[in-house]
């Protein structure tokens, strides 16, 4: 998978050879094909692993937190807060592996699956948040979709542009404007 | 450009040949060789033609409109109301295109100047915001890094995964809620 990884954030998805994952590899390049048909196989796995790291590193939030600890908690654990090689090379890899999606069903369905998982623990906070009065009344459909676009964009121009989007203080903003009742509470006070 | 454009479409970046673009080319595959080096100048030249549309025809925004109208405005020309396959071929290739900006650096200035443009045309709207009294006294800065990392965001997710991220009704809460000052001073109303 190291030997995976490093190959794929040089050279990108296109220029990928078997060989050149070898050349990463101290093992006899024999070794690999032996495991795998090709390169899309031995990305596919790449992919899973990845996913199953963000998953199990990335996703979870403590849970004593309230609503809105939780949701600032989860975007401080999936946007790198510093723009280290590591953390770059690593969105690189997930980006080049997430364009797969857009010809192969099979890399499709394992990004649609770690995306929801993303979506789907926004969707839960949002939803806590409008049960426990700590957020107005919204749709946690429309927010989940709004905060995993947001997220999602902000690595690609990340990867893509010679730019970093600052979109972490916004995301605080939205959070106290759009989605807590404070706000509004703190213009009725008095009424 | 068309034949590119089609070609990208069908096969992606990784697996097209200058032969498969020539196959949705009338004129004979010399013709294509004649003008360019490889696929990567052909694709610059796909990249630079599509951009220049995008500036042309998703830009301008009715000059006579309030800054809240033009914002709302400028969304509703760059996300696609309907999902028809031309779009969404559209999407693929752009996608593909700004995907090979991770690794080369032509392409890489190509997708900067054009995501330059859009965000630059976000700042100017919301500055102009500001200064009307429209909007609160925000980061314009903030708000166009956010408003690009979540427009990327929505192609991406688009391209990507078997799921559609609706964010249109969300952006204008967030424009509601967060940007306007009407909502404030609807609470101020008889203080």
């Amino acid at each position: 998978m190291k030997a995976t990884f490093t190959a794929l954030a040089e050279h990108g998805y296109a220029d990928l050879t078997i060989d050149r994952i070898s050349e990463h590899f101290p093992k006899s390049e024999g070794l690999v094909f032996y495991h795998y048909d090709g390169k899309d196989e031995v990305l596919l796995d790449l992919l899973d692993y990845l996913l199953e790291r963000f998953v199990q590193i990335g996703m979870p939030v403590p849970d004593d937190g309230d609503p809105e600890t939780q949701l600032r908690s989860l975007f401080d654990q999936v946007i790198p807060q510093d723009n280290e090689q590591q953390a770059r090379d690593y969105e690189i890899v997930l980006t080049e592996l997430r364009m797969q999606a857009a010809q192969d069903k099979k890399f499709r369905e394992q990004i649609d699956r770690s995306q929801n998982i993303f979506r789907d623990r926004v969707k839960e906070i949002v939803q806590n948040g409008i049960e426990s009065g700590d957020f107005r009344d919204i749709d946690p459909d429309m927010v989940a979709d709004f905060l995993t676009a947001l997220f999602s964009g902000e690595i690609f121009e990340r990867v893509t542009t010679g730019a970093t989007r600052s979109i972490r203080s916004e995301i605080d903003s939205y959070i106290d404007y759009r989605l807590l009742t404070d706000k509004e509470s703190d213009h009725d006070v008095g009424d």
